[in-house]
């Protein structure tokens, strides 16, 4: 192995570790955490977070890294099941919801610092909230495949079914409505989306004649 | 007329003129308005204003109410327009969901005020939620007379109904992905609501049996 990648290797692990002392100084405090702050709680010099952290930003993303592993552990697991469609949708939702649920009930004020975090430095989850969509059009292909979604473009099947799942994959609706969601109701809706969603214009909108057109 | 009549009427009035006042007030400064703030804008004596605001509270129902009253009238309007329910239901939520849309576009920051009010004074807001809940079971009885969400509880699809809309009714998530928002997906999730959504297991949830047992 090259010196260098040994390197690389040590600040990664480095930065793993300082993201859940992190968290773990966040979760007790219920305050968002600086390197600076992080650094006199470790009692360790500034010049070392910052070799580690060379920005503040570092420290946020690899908490928010940290915050989602888990999540997409659950999402690889599902996507690599081998499930018919219609399972493998609703296992994909209803997995991550239930860690939300769970990280909300083991500690609320924590669970909504993240999420106002979230808010504000969203451009760090980004990535991850790519990774699901990815993952969500798979699926909608694996569905269309099946015979569901008939004629739908992926992309607008994609934005359809995230809004219809919203209040079970985001984390604000969890906090807030999280005692009216349910396993049973999120499979009524996987239901739906697999047994009335397609392309044609089922009349809700009543332009059906101009469509048509 | 009764004299004590006269003066109900005078002090609805005038309720409803210092709500309009405040939320000007509102708009203009970006920040929440007190009795006290609102009496020494309009030049009043405290006492009078307290004569028709007993409570803070007071002032925060009526502005409440005020700002519900249009999403009100378009509520009725649809639940007295005879159209059939798929179309009744898509337009219950459309037309609100246009005229909120409407409101965030043309002043994002007060909307964004409103929502916030809306979180922390939730009590003031609870009854004009139970009305729309009120007609969203009429309409599901409508459907259901149609032969539409078979076998269904009606508070459970109303649950379920509002969760799969609840991008298009919620005012915080207007605000935060109202540009991913539209008619036509709204009115694929009405038609999918109408199309796929029944009581029985539908298979995505993969407990079939155990249902059925």
């Amino acid at each position: 192995m090259e010196p260098g990648q040994v390197g690389e290797k040590d600040i990664d692990q480095q930065r793993r570790r300082f993201a859940l002392e992190a968290m773990e100084l966040l979760e007790r405090t219920g305050e968002e955490v600086t390197r600076a702050r992080l650094a006199a709680e470790l009692n360790i010099a500034r010049a070392r977070m910052e070799a580690v952290f060379p920005e503040e930003g570092d420290l946020l993303e690899a908490i928010t890294a940290e915050w989602f592993a888990p999540k997409i552990a659950v999402m690889d697991e599902v996507m690599g099941s081998g499930l018919p469609p219609r399972r493998k949708m609703y296992e994909f939702f209803a997995r991550r919801f239930a860690l939300l649920r769970k990280n909300f009930q083991d500690d609320p004020a924590t669970f909504r610092l993240y999420v106002e975090m979230g808010e504000r430095y969203f451009e760090y989850a980004q990535s991850y909230v790519d990774l699901g969509d990815h993952y969500l059009c798979e699926l909608i292909a694996e569905a269309q495949a099946d015979g569901h979604l008939a004629g739908m473009d992926v992309d607008y099947a994609r934005s359809v079914i995230n809004q219809m799942v919203l209040s079970y994959i985001q984390p604000y609706l969890i906090a807030m409505i999280g005692d009216r969601l349910s396993e049973d109701k999120l499979a009524h809706i996987v239901d739906a989306i697999f047994d009335g969603l397609d392309a044609k214009d089922g009349g809700a909108r009543g332009t059906g004649k101009l469509h048509a057109a």
